[in-house]
């Protein structure tokens, strides 16, 4: 399996998920800007996937980009990912249309936290296929702490979207996102080591 | 015609129909789990066609690996099978909107069916091109076993799913993703072998 | 302007053409085998769109390949192609929807005429911009007489679809899919003499 | 981050754009030639928005051919082009299906608006990212005459189409397109310089 094309594929499907997710965005039947602003929690609901789906796309690349070689394991993995962002319009359209009732605000942590928990799986699946020691994906993770940040963010974010109040969550879902908006430093880092 | 070309055109149409499939799972209207409970038949047939179209992508880029030249039969040929793909997402829809109802689950295993027919033509129609001596697909095929069970599956689950009871049809619908799941190791192990 | 960018452009535009246009096969609500029948012309409308973005895609592939430098002119007979195939989904899915009623079938053929004279003036841009002397294409498309056959079949279907009977139409419709199922022999034969 | 990756992704999310928003031309039930002249007005605002998605994707090409790096503030501005691009298949849903109603032209307008802004933005960024002194695109953008006019038809349609007339408004919105139809000569010119 090419490591080119695993990556054009994924470049496609997520290029799909970032532009269909504007199709939930339904139009509305009167011609007034008051018909808007009942879209509105619609609209932020995408902007903030859409960040996510662009954050994602961003980190792929760089994950990618440290594997030399891609086997089955990698590949399942990948797929994996995709298809819980493959979700994200799902549970972004349906939190938008409810205004952020509790329960699809918690809906959506949950697809972000499998999506994470993807992200991650299909880390450590890179770093077993090129071994502890030489792998750069290992050496630029360490310890992982932004993940555990990332992961521990909708843990405690879905239960207190459901049960207490929702905007407590979504501060929760947000937080990563700003974390995560500048690609990651770290891989670039032992990138940059590695060349040297 | 280019081999790249075909590629990246199947890739494409492949990553398409893999993400307007999620498009099948309507919004709910109602904030409430409970919504959700209700899409879980929709749900499980998008898993089971998310991991089929994985693995159709996965051994179409093993089978083109061992194409060297692309003419205008296998041009029509792999036209023929993203068609039969390309009706995965409205199968898909049909049987999980109607909760695995015996037609519904009977039309998801034609599909499936006229899939894998579709996918042993281009076969032929890659080995007829390179000349059975000398084509490495030939070689890795064999007596296609695999492909007899798959068929077979289909065959036997199609009237077992409307006439008897459809979670027979499931079975046998979902056995030969098991079965090719893993990239097909008989095509890689005679790459190995030709590169030797 | 990159041929090659332009061209994968093409061939994206062109994936997602052939896939969306399964969108307006909407999915049945009654969970019989009676409910298909209902889609079977649309169904078939779906079958000729797919066969006719097919061969699109495929002499597309053709015509670029003769083609040595892309200037804004070609840029933009390319675009009005790309416009008048997009309308394709549209037009398949209400002559479909309608069981092929008579002006749904030669609002059909229009668009069919309207991408074949997109596809020729794509030709004509392509020509001039290599000069009709050292131009691969202008000798490969001679008189043109594929291209006077495929307008002539469809400026005499459209009325005949309307004011006669659909089914002259749809004949006539389907006649040039045969003539242009076979890549363009011409152009193949065209560069073959160059590589001598 | 590769350029030619980030161009990849940017052309693929442009292509479903051009290619979605022809599912807002929704198909209509009745058989009859009326049917179609009551959709006129959606497939007018389909055309104009189909030219302005391809004039930006040839700037856009042109904009990136200009660029040597790429960093995160490159990658982050081109997302937030692309975000804005994304929302051009609604707004041009909701103007023509509501005839061009004076709201629904001014929400264009501003969609218009911000897409040329985050265009700008990205050039800066470029610019920014390359030092004015070395960069090509720099010398070619001089002044910004062509950026500042068609700001300025955006700024003033927007107000013009709500409070006086909307045909004001479309005729301010067309105009920057036909100025920016021919890919951006001064960027040509000033890469052939370059080459020399």
């Amino acid at each position: 399996m090419n490591k080119n094309r695993l990556e054009a594929f994924s470049d496609g499907v997520i290029a799909i998920i970032i532009t269909i997710m504007v199709l939930e965005l339904k139009v509305p039947h009167e011609p007034e800007f008051s018909a808007l602003v009942e879209k509105l929690p619609t609209f932020l609901s995408y902007v903030v996937s859409f960040i996510y789906v662009g954050i994602y796309w961003n980190n792929h690349h760089h994950l990618l980009h440290t594997s030399k070689r891609v086997n089955g394991a990698i590949l399942w993995a990948n797929l994996h990912l995709l298809f819980w962002l493959s979700l994200l319009p799902f549970a972004t359209g349906w939190m938008g249309e409810n205004h952020f009732a509790p329960a699809t605000t918690a809906f959506y942590g949950i697809i972000l936290l499998f999506a994470a928990l993807a992200f991650n799986i299909l880390q450590i699946k890179i770093i077993k296929e090129h071994g502890k020691e030489e792998s750069t994906l290992a050496k630029a993770v360490g310890s992982g702490i932004k993940e555990k940040i990332s992961l521990s963010c909708y843990f405690v974010g879905i239960p207190l979207s459901y049960f207490v109040n929702q905007w407590f969550g979504i501060a929760l879902f947000v937080l990563p996102a700003f974390m995560w908006f500048i690609p990651d430093r770290r891989i670039e880092r032992e990138i940059m080591k590695e060349d040297e």
